[in-house]
Formats: C-alpha cells, sequence, structure tokens
C-alpha cells in the first residue's frame, strides 16, 4: 500500500466508513509497516472518545452488558465502537463460530462499530495492539470506546485497566468478590458492577465487594470511591445505572483533571510498547538473531546464567556495558 | 543481604530446605537486586528438571489434576516442585484465603515443594518471572517442575506453553474445544486432558478434540500427534495414563534431540524478557521519567502519534536514530 492509499484509508475511517475502519484494525492486527504513516496522519484527530474498559471472570455476562451499554449510549446519540480483546467473548469468536447473536441488533446500525481482536503469537501483543485499535475508533469519530477484555490474565486486566474508566463486572456465587481480589481485578475498578443480580446471594456480593473496597487505602474527602451497583443486563435492568456510574465517574475525573492524567499515562504505555516491540525486534535481529540463540543454548545448558546472557545481548544492542544492571 | 548471604541462601536451597527455597522465589516476586548472583550461582545446578506445564480454563480441574500429578510422581520417587501462577488457583489464593484443603496431604512431604506466585504489577510480569521461579526449583533438585497456569490470558498461556510438556485440561460441557482453540491453547498441548470425564458429553469432547488436532498442519511420520486422554482426576482416574502420556512425550522429546531445543528457546525468552525489564527500567529513568511524560503528554492532546514518540524516547536511550523503525 502506498502513502497516497493510507491517506485516503485514513481519509475513509474518518468518515466512519466502516470497511475502513476494519481495515486499519487489521493492520494492527497484523502488525503491518503502515501503520507508522496509519497513526502519523491519525494522531490530530485522537482525543475526542470516552473509552470504557470492562472486564470480569468468564461466565459475568460481559458480552451481555457489552451489548445492553451500546443500547444506552446509542439512546443518548452516541456513536459507539466496542473492541473485543476476550477470548471467551462471543464478539471475538468471529473466525470460529461467527456467534453474534446478541449483537444481532447492533449489527445494522451505522453508529455502532464492533470489532474483535486476536493478537496472540504477535511479537508487540495486547499492551501494543489494543491501544493502536482504540486511536483508530477515536480517530474514527466514536464517542464512546468499549474494551472488553477477560478479567482473568495480566496483559488482559491491565489493558482494561487503562481506559478513562473501568467497570468490573461480578456475578452472585462465583466467590467473586475473593476471586475479583485474587486476580487483581479490584485494583483497576473505578466501578463495579453485580450482573445477574436477581441470584440468589447477589446482596451478599455487593456486601462483600463494599467491605473490600473499604479496606483499601484510606481516601481523601475529594477521592473516588468505586461504587457497587445491581443489575440484570440481559433484561435491561440497572442498565442505566451502570452508565450513571459511568458518568458520574467521567465527571470526577474531569473536574479533578484526572482525565488529562490518565489518558497521558495511557499514552505513555502506549510509547512504552511501541519501543519495547521496537527492541525485541532489534534483539532478534542482532547477528540475524544467532547471538540470541547462542547465549541461549548457553543458558539452557547451565553455562551462562540469564542475566550475564541479557547483559551481553544488550551490549550488542546498544553498544552499552552492564546494561541489564542489576534485578531491580 | 550481603554476598555472603546469597551464597548462604544459595546452599541452602541446593540441599532442598524449603525456607531457603521460598525466600529466593520471593526475591523473584519482588525483583529483588539480589537476583543476578542469585542466577548465577544457580546456573551450573540447572537443567535436570523435567518442566511440565497445566493450563485450562477456570473450573476444569487444574488444581485437582496438579494434586493428582504430584502423587504420581512422587510414587515414582520424584522430588516434586509446583509452581501455581493461576490467580484463581486455590493453591494461589494464600495471602487471602489459606486454601489449600487439597494440598494437606503434600504439605508435610519433604519431597513436594509447593508455591503460588504473585506478580500484578511488577515491571517484568510473567514472562521474567515465571521462568526464574522455575530456575530455583530446578536448581533445588527437583526432578519434576509442575507449573500451573489459568488458560486465559496472553501471558499465562505462553508461561504454560514454555513447559518441556504442556498439558491442556478441558471439562465436558464447557463448549470446551472451542473455547480451548479461542483461547489459543489448542496450539501450545502436547498431551490433552478431558477431566471430569464421568460427566456428560466426556467422549463427545475428546471428539471434537481430536477432530481439531487433525485439522492442524500435516504432521511427517516421526512428529508427535497430541494424545487426548480421559480423566477424573478427583478420583485419581485415568492419572497413570496422563503421567505415562507425559512419559511418551519427553521421550519423544528426547529421541528427537527436541527437548535441547525446547530448552532454548525457553532460555531465549528468559533471556529477552530479563533483557526487555532491562530496558523499559532505563526507559522510564531517561530524564528521570520527564521525557517520557512529556512525549505522552503530546500524544495525550494528539501534538504527536506514538511511533514518532517511541523514535524519540529510543533515541535518548541507546543515542541511535530511527529506532522504533517500521510498523513492523
Amino acid at each position: 500500500m502506498g502513502g497516497g492509499g493510507v491517506a485516503d484509508l485514513v481519509a475513509r475511517a474518518r468518515d466512519g466508513q466502516p470497511r475502513a475502519v476494519a481495515r486499519l484494525i487489521t493492520l494492527v492486527e497484523n502488525e503491518a509497516p503502515e501503520l507508522r504513516e496509519v497513526m502519523a496522519r491519525l494522531a490530530p484527530h485522537t482525543g475526542h472518545a470516552y473509552v470504557v474498559g470492562l472486564t470480569g471472570a468468564p461466565g459475568v455476562g460481559k458480552s451481555t452488558t457489552t451489548s445492553a451499554l451500546i443500547s444506552a449510549f446509542r439512546r443518548a446519540g452516541d456513536r459507539v465502537g466496542v473492541l473485543a480483546v476476550d477470548p471467551s467473548s462471543p464478539f471475538s469468536g468471529g473466525a470460529l463460530l461467527g456467534d453474534r447473536v446478541r449483537m444481532v441488533e447492533h449489527v445494522s446500525d451505522p453508529g455502532v462499530y464492533i470489532r474483535s481482536m486476536a493478537t496472540r503469537g504477535h511479537l508487540g501483543g495486547l499492551a501494543w495492539a489494543a491501544p493502536q485499535a482504540v486511536r483508530v475508533l477515536d480517530a474514527a469519530g466514536c464517542d464512546v470506546v468499549l474494551v472488553e477484555t477477560v478479567g482473568v490474565g495480566q496483559s488482559e486486566v491491565d489493558i482494561a485497566g487503562q481506559a478513562d474508566t473501568t467497570a468490573v463486572l461480578v456475578a452472585p456465587g462465583m466467590g467473586d468478590g475473593v476471586q475479583a481480589a485474587k486476580a487483581g481485578i479490584l485494583e483497576v475498578g473505578d466501578v463495579f458492577v453485580v450482573n445477574k443480580a436477581d441470584r440468589d446471594g447477589a446482596d451478599a456480593t455487593v456486601r462483600e465487594l463494599n467491605h473490600m473496597l473499604g479496606l483499601g487505602a484510606p481516601r481523601g474527602p475529594g477521592d473516588w470511591r468505586p461504587p457497587v451497583v445491581k443489575a440484570v443486563a440481559a433484561r435491561g435492568e440497572g442498565v442505566d445505572e451502570v452508565v450513571a456510574a459511568l458518568g458520574r465517574h467521567r465527571g470526577w475525573l474531569t473536574d479533578r483533571g484526572e482525565l488529562g492524567a490518565r489518558r497521558t499515562r495511557r499514552a505513555a504505555r502506549e510509547i512504552e510498547a511501541i519501543a519495547v516491540t521496537a527492541l525485541r525486534r532489534r534483539m532478534a535481529g542482532v547477528a540475524d538473531g544467532r547471538r540470541l540463540a547462542a547465549l541461549a543454548e548457553r543458558v539452557a545448558e547451565g553455562g551462562t546464567d540469564p542475566y550475564a546472557a541479557a547483559d551481553e545481548l544488550l551490549a550488542g544492542l546498544t553498544g552499552g556495558g552492564s546494561a541489564a544492571g542489576r534485578g531491580r
């Protein structure tokens, strides 16, 4: 694809043409060389979208909740982008299942763009790909971008946690509060949703979450206290309350100047992921990868340790000395 | 801790003293500066352990299977180390729950060392920490090291997939074959275990897995064909068959010279993770982090794009030019 092709593609994506948006996100999935130009052209048009992360264990109803939130934001007139990086989500199963049953009502809506993303095995991984895909949806004119990730897995929780507002979903009877804490998703939640709240134990789950959230660091008077909202997303119950809670958090972010700070932190992670991926590519390329292979053989045989090997690898990369430094 | 302290600690860990092993893995969890010396001292004593990865979705019975495998390896006289990096595993819940009920029979066995590991939020993450913890268990004289990770999440699946032999667990009635494929764990499996095989649908799951495995790339006559084994780990049924399948894979690895190749690949990933973490630390340290913060602000405001920012960051790091290179 030549420069003219990229310029045209970006112009059509900014015009909201779904196929152009799809093509740009495919470039992200493929770690395509054109991305550098794509991102340069998109940059002036980013920063409009409100980015909401949704995460939770498999089975808590993330996809149903995402679908209900799409409807709610659409009623408010927002253009909505959805990025599903949850491998267990029906949104993500396209290639294998085509199971998007719940999304039928949104598929024909030109104000909604839904995209699942697969990155497994790519060099940069989720930390590299997801923010760039969000950037595409943002520049394409989405007012809200929902990022759905499974709340199990380090990379996946990190991605959801880098939204403007992160909603953590739990369901009654899954030992959920404790499970959430163990999976590290309590820390990233700005809003908690106890979904399937018509089930037994919903109130106990709300109490448990409130208790665990109260155990955190003492908060100042203006600090954000994550609310716990009950919902039955499959029936649309509680969805307005969830949207209201997201809105309150967004207002708090704006009032406190925290929105800009969060976005700067997100950009820092994005820059870092691109830089690290470039460095990994360079490391793999040192002496056509033979240096890393030779070092790895020595480590596998016990002839040296991985820190000393990393030093040698980095010395070849940067011309520096004890590059891996100390453990810390 | 001084140099003498580290030497003493390593000597006691090599002597199989559980508290010394525990302390070394805590150093890994804490990304402690002493690790460089620890790993240098351990290196000559590594490469003995047979490393088995166990992964699968929450609820398939990973912990029960791990426990049953411990018993089987113990009956064969092996010293066994277990590293549980599964946040949903009872082995990993120590700090919150102390729920190790199933492990009671093993806790008092000096031939078994069980350790859960938490790495969330650490700079290097799982890719950095897990192989170093395995290295500790290996050098401490374990004949077998079982690495249990949840089969959801990019980092977690990658960790299990870097074992000598990787066992993927599924359970009937979880839409498991397709789910496994979506989560990317089909590719990493050397042995498949259909656990809870007394449930309805076990045979269908076996057929489905065999079918999906058959869809892979055509195999040569000497290539490994992952077997699918039925088990009811909670009752010990099928566990000997699982151990036998692991043993056949181990034999195949050895006969083909593939064991060394796998270990070299694992060492390469380990070296790379250490090098990348060192580089990330350096990037965060460029101009005390002010350069990354300033670049991130410009990206968040749309004043530049993340690739151009990564270039600038890397130029400061390595003195080079267009460091992030092309997208690819």
